[in-house]
C-alpha cells in the first residue's frame, strides 16, 4: 500500500506519547449490570465490574426497554430501510419525537442516529441560515459542537468556561443587529461540572441571542421528570434549544433536538447529514421512548445514582485518592500522565477485576489524564469498597499515589 | 423567539419551490413487506405497497436476523453506553468487523452508526493526515463523501462522471510525489448507473494513488458473495478501501470501512466522529452480522431481485413511461419538475395505495426531480403490474405522460 511508512509513523508516534487506544473487549450481561464479560485477546474471559459507563441508569438493562424493542423487531422488523424522507420515518420515531419535546417542554424535537451528529446537525444548520450570524462557544464544549460550528460557516467566539461576564463582554462587542447563537452544555463529561445556565441565559436574552443547551450527560438524570439541569432548576423556558442523548441515561443510541417546531423544521429541511442518513431502527425508538417513559417516573432511580455519587466520592477522599469535587455525577480521579494512567487501568483489570478506561488525549488535554468514575444505582458499598481498595493498592505499587503524597 | 421571520421566510421559500419535503408515516409490518401501513396526519391508516424502500432484500423481515437480535437484546441488552474506547466495544462489534472485512477480502473493517459517518471519518481522516493530500472525487459523488472530503481540508479535484480519462489528466497535473486518493462510488444511488472501476483503479494505480470505494448500494447485491461491484467484477483487491452500509440491503443501520489493518487503525485512532461517539448497540451488530452471512450463501435473493428489476423495466418501457435504462436494481422515472413529482406521489399514494417518495432537490439536481423505484424479490408481478397502471392513469390525470408524448 502506498503511504505505509506515514501511517506507521502516526501510529507509532501515538503509541509513544502513550495515546494510542487498546478497545477492552466487552460483554454485557443483561440483569447483570454493572457486571460484565471481558475477553482478552489470548481468549481468556473474565467477569469485571465495569466503572466507566454511561449507562448512567442502568437503562441498558431495563426490562420495559427490553420489551418495547423486542415488541417492536416482532412487529416492525430491524431496519427502515430509508431517509426519513424516503419511507424512513416510521410510527415509532414520531411519537418518540412527541416524547422527547414533551421531556423538554419543547414544541417539537428532532432524532438523530448519534448526540454527535445532532450537534454537527443543528449547529452547522443554524450557523450556516442565519446571515452575518455568530455563535458564542464555552471553551470546553464537546468536539461534536466545536466541529457543527466550525462546518456552520459562522463567526466563532470562544467564552471562558461557565464565564457569563466574559461572554457578556463578547456578545458585547459585535453589531448588536447580528444574529448570534450561545452555544453550551449543562454538565461537562469529563470534568463533572456544570453551568450557571441561568446567568448564561440572562446575558443571552440581554444581546437577543438563541441558546443552545447540550444536556447529554444530564437528561434523565436530573430534574422531577429527567429534563436534565435546565429541568432542575426550572429554566427549560429559558433555552431555545436543547440537546440530548438516548445513549447515556436512557441506554439505547442515538441524539436529538428539541425547541420550537420552526426552528426544528428548518434543521429537519435543511441539514445534510439528517437529510441523508437512514433514520435509527424503529424499535431503537421505540426502546427510548419506554426509557424516557420510565424515567420520568422513577425519580427514585436518579436519586438512588446522586447518593452512590456522593458516597464514592466521600470513600475515595477519605482514602486521599485525589478525585475531584464535582456537583454532579462524574467523579474524575486525576493521574495527569498518559501511561501511569493506561498503566493504573491495565492492573484494575488484571489484578482486580475492575474495568475503568484510562481517558488519554484528545479526550481531555495532555497532562490532565484521568480515570473517570460513574456510579450508577446498580453499584453497591460491596462494589465501591472494592474499588477504592484496588485504586490504593495499585496507586501505591506504581508509585502514583506516593509521589501525591511526597508532592 | 429571536429571527423568527427569517427561519419563517426559508421554509416558505421551500414551499414554493417545492422542495418542502413532508415525511409520510409508515409502520413497517414484518413479514408482509413490501407491504407497509400508512398513517395520515387526519387518524386515518391504509396498507399501502412501498416501492423506493433501500432494504433492497427484504432483510429487515429475515428471521434470522430478527433472531439474532432478540438472542442478543436478552443476552446483552440495549445499548453499549459508551463509545468505543470507554466501554463500548463489545464481542458483537468485533466478530461483525471481522465479517466484513472477510466480506471484502480485507484485512480489517471499522463500524459507524451510519454511512453518511463512514464517509465523513474515513475521508476526512485520511485527506488530513495525509500532508499535501490531493483528493480526486467523482462529480456525482454522494454528499457525505464530498463533505468528508471538505473537513479533511485536502485540495479537491472533480473528475467528470466515470470519466477515467479525466481522472488520468487531473492526476497528471499535480506534483508526482504527493499523496492522492481517488473517491468514487460503484452504484449510483438517483441515476443506477455503475463506475468502471477497474479503469479507475488502473489509472489510480499509475498514479500511485490510493482508492477509496463507496458501495453502499451494491454491498449485498452483487458480486457471487454479495460484496458488490467490485466483487463481481473481481477487484476487491485493487480498492484500497471499501466503504458500505448495514442500513440498505443488510436491513439493519450502520456503516461500515474495510481495508488494510494499518489504514483501519488510523482512522479509528483519530477520526473525531468515530471517537466521540456511543458505539451502536450490540444487538444492531448481531442482526448485520446474521445479515451479512445470511446474504453471503444466498445468491438466490439477489438473483431474483435483479429479474424483478428487469422486469419492472420492461413493464414500465412498454407503457413509455420514461425510466432510465440502468444496468443496476435502481429504476429512476424521471419527471423534471418539483411539484409536478410531489403531485404524482401524492396521487399514488391516496388513489391506489401505492408509496413513492418524490425525489427533488438537494437529493437530485433541479429539473432532475424523479420518482426512485426499486423492486425487491418480494415485489410480485402483480404489484408491479398495479405500479405500471397507476403511473399511466395518474400520468394522464395531471397531464404528465401527454406533455411527453407532445414533446
Amino acid at each position: 500500500m502506498e503511504f505505509s511508512q506515514h501511517f506507521q509513523k502516526l501510529i507509532d508516534d501515538m503509541r509513544l506519547d502513550g495515546r494510542y487506544r487498546t478497545f477492552a473487549e466487552l460483554e454485557r450481561i443483561a440483569g447483570e449490570f454493572p457486571t460484565a464479560l471481558w475477553h482478552g485477546s489470548d481468549g481468556q474471559t473474565k467477569r469485571v465490574t465495569v466503572w466507566c459507563s454511561n449507562d448512567y441508569l442502568g437503562m441498558g438493562q431495563n426490562p420495559e426497554v427490553l420489551a418495547a424493542m423486542h415488541r417492536s423487531i416482532d412487529v416492525s422488523g430491524a431496519g427502515t430501510g430509508g431517509t426519513r424522507n424516503i419511507s424512513g420515518t416510521n410510527r415509532q420515531h414520531v411519537a418518540l419525537e412527541a416524547e422527547l419535546a414533551d421531556l423538554h417542554g419543547k414544541e417539537s424535537a428532532l432524532i438523530f442516529t448519534s448526540g454527535w451528529i445532532s450537534n454537527l446537525a443543528a449547529l452547522g444548520t443554524l450557523g450556516r441560515v442565519l446571515p452575518e450570524c455568530a455563535i458564542f462557544s464555552d471553551a470546553l464544549n464537546h468536539n461534536s459542537m466545536i466541529e457543527g460550528i466550525r462546518r456552520s460557516g459562522a463567526q466563532r467566539f470562544i467564552f471562558r468556561h461557565n464565564d457569563p461576564a466574559h461572554l457578556d463582554q463578547l456578545l458585547s462587542s459585535i453589531d448588536p443587529a447580528r444574529p448570534k447563537v450561545v452555544a453550551f452544555e449543562s454538565v461537562y463529561s469529563m470534568d463533572g461540572d456544570i453551568a450557571p445556565i441561568a446567568e448564561i441565559c440572562e446575558v443571552a436574552e440581554r444581546h437577543g441571542a438563541l441558546t443552545y443547551l447540550d444536556e447529554v450527560h444530564a437528561v434523565g438524570l436530573y430534574g422531577p421528570r429527567g429534563g436534565g439541569i435546565s429541568d432542575r432548576d426550572g429554566l427549560t423556558d429559558r433555552v431555545t434549544i436543547i440537546e440530548g442523548t438516548l445513549a447515556k441515561a436512557f441506554g439505547v443510541m442515538g441524539g436529538y433536538v428539541s425547541g420550537p417546531s420552526l426552528l426544528m423544521d428548518v434543521i429537519r429541511s435543511m441539514s445534510d447529514s439528517f437529510i441523508f442518513t437512514t433514520s435509527i431502527c424503529p424499535h431503537l425508538a421505540a426502546g427510548a421512548l419506554a426509557a424516557v417513559r420510565h424515567v420520568k417516573a422513577h425519580p427514585d432511580e436518579r436519586r438512588r445514582q446522586a447518593e452512590n455519587a456522593v458516597r464514592l466520592k466521600v470513600l475515595l477522599q477519605k482514602a486521599c485518592i485525589p478525585v475531584l469535587d464535582t456537583p454532579s455525577h462524574i467523579l474524575p480521579v486525576m493521574v495527569g500522565e498518559a501511561h501511569l494512567c493506561r498503566s493504573i487501568s491495565e492492573e484494575l483489570l488484571a489484578r482486580h477485576a475492575i474495568y475503568v478506561q484510562p481517558i488519554n488525549y484528545p479526550t481531555v488535554a495532555r497532562g490532565q489524564e484521568r480515570l473517570r468514575l460513574t456510579p450508577t444505582p446498580f453499584h453497591t458499598q460491596c462494589h465501591m469498597e472494592a474499588l477504592v481498595e484496588a485504586l490504593i493498592a495499585v496507586g501505591n505499587d506504581l508509585g502514583w499515589l506516593q509521589s501525591r503524597e511526597a508532592a
